[in-house]
């Protein structure tokens, strides 16, 4: 039994506003969950808090978006919950700084819902009509014009099936756009019209009118999108990224564009966020790029991450399955 | 009984491939119509053909994009029929070329359906999250993050609910925008949640998410938005035209974007088309400028206006009031 929970909440000093969490957030996230009281403590910090080690040695929780690895492995004996407040965790790897006793647990989901599946929308409908076109005739002082009908029945190749994935797939379905789902395995997953795996993906790209990314950054997505891959696309065929900027081999991406084998690309990470300043990326013709947020709905995201934690906190004084946890 | 009417179909030289009618379209959409057989012969024209002033003085009816005035008005004397390709007849005005005996009328409702819902979708979609500003800032090589949330509940001030104005509607409907349709008598349209008065919706611009022109170019039109109607927007509101770009004092939107008033514009119209060369309008910040065709669906377009045009004959025959008539 459990007396009170000490929870140490990591801000960062660059975090946009409304990702900075507070301890009425807690509370209140608290006050939503069905599951009753549990006895806690909130103690939130900037991740540049000079006492910071000190709070670590007496937390049995700690969330964030990123952690004070060597302080945590040195200090966090006490942790029995490392909650991160993102999906992708590419930048925690490998996970040998986490404490013998503390689980580790994923923001997964959060990012699911209404504003990643109308961002979703905008990107579709804005390849489709080639507004990528536009605005780098625009840029050029150029009046150029390509017509397109409806979206309607076009195909979409969705890379990743999660809880990006998902929502991005909901947003095709509402264009009437088909989705076709890439996946290790084979399957069925709700909202997909079709499962792929990579290689009947593969086999598959030239039938794609769109090619999108909502996928992991593991060694085995590293670069997945290169230059054999943007050839098999259909020639005028778009391309988004939603997931990270290293999944693409950048040189090969511009360079299909440059060669007008590409309709147009919409990224929303790049490699490095942001590109260099002398970076070809930033000039690249019909190549829209936008700061990483797609996903991020300043409305739900701290209230969906505390819920999460929220009931993680209960489960690890219950010693149930974690939700979203990962095993090292 | 006429015995046999001679059509005359003006394409021209520069106009998009897809809008260039054929013998076999109309012939197409002869068949199509419920009407039953027409005897009618097809006379399809360049509109830089040396003969075509012969070729007007023996037709019943001429089907065009725009027309040679003088040699209508000179030789023109067998037309009972004058029927526009295009919704907006501004650049046809005053119509004093036209022959005593001819109607004339337009192929509004033409542009009303998924093409243009869709290009609606997506200016709400690009304008709420701050895509223009993204836009702006890539060109500048800068990564300048703005969150947005859903887009669900904003609000949308649409001049005009005529069938452009009513397929904008449609888009934001799907988005969940409320519509507020503004035409010069109070009521109600169907696709709007409400109707507003020319004079109501000044006073109602402090309230809206959105301001989009949808609306004719008429003397009373010209230059509506201007300097005190962009004063009057919100801060950070957003501004799109469908219309035509004499709708829009141009000085005073790129005043009312430099100043950082407007949060974003994007216009399918300007003045004139292209802007010259030099026009600050190309460099203005947050403001998108696409070449007039957000509501050309090329699948769409010809067979429509070859509706409206198989019925008009049917009705010049048959001397029955026509579909979109003009009075001169």
């Amino acid at each position: 039994m459990i007396s009170t929970l000490r929870l140490l909440v990591l801000n960062f000093p660059g975090q946009s506003e409304p990702f900075r969490i507070t301890e009425r957030n807690v509370l209140e996230a608290l006050d939503r969950s069905p599951r009753g009281s549990l006895p806690l403590t909130v103690d939130v910090r900037l991740a540049d808090d000079p006492n910071l080690a000190e709070a670590i040695a007496v937390a049995d929780a700690i969330l964030g978006p990123d952690f004070p690895r060597a302080d945590i492995k040195a200090r966090g004996k006490q942790l029995k919950l490392v909650q991160t407040t993102a999906a992708g965790i590419d930048h925690l790897l490998p996970l040998d700084w986490l404490p013998p006793a503390a689980a580790f647990a994923t923001a997964n989901g959060v990012h699911e819902g209404a504003k990643l599946t109308e961002w979703a929308m905008m990107v579709f409908l804005m390849l489709h009509t080639q507004m990528p076109h536009f605005i780098t005739a625009q840029r050029e002082h150029r009046w150029s014009r390509r017509l397109s009908a409806s979206v309607k029945g076009k195909t979409a190749l969705i890379y990743g099936t999660g809880a990006v994935g998902r929502s991005i797939a909901a947003g095709a379905e509402r264009l009437g756009i088909e989705r076709i789902g890439v996946r290790r395995s084979a399957g069925s997953v709700a909202g997909f019209s079709r499962i792929l795996t990579m290689d009947e993906a593969h086999a598959f790209l030239p039938q794609a009118d769109f090619v999108v990314l909502a996928t992991p950054l593991t060694p085995e997505t590293h670069n997945m999108m290169n230059r054999d891959v943007f050839t098999r696309m259909s020639p005028g065929a778009h391309f988004a990224n939603f997931g990270r900027g290293r999944l693409v081999d950048q040189q090969a991406l511009v360079e299909a564009l440059e060669s007008g084998h590409l309709g147009g690309a919409i990224v929303d990470v790049t490699t490095p966020e942001p590109p260099d300043p002398d970076s070809p990326f930033w000039d690249a013709p019909r190549l829209v790029i936008t700061p990483h947020l797609s996903s991020d709905d300043p409305a739900s995201h701290v209230p969906r991450v505390l819920d999460i934690l929220i009931e993680n906190l209960y489960r690890v004084i219950g010693g149930e399955p974690l939700k979203n946890s990962l095993q090292r």
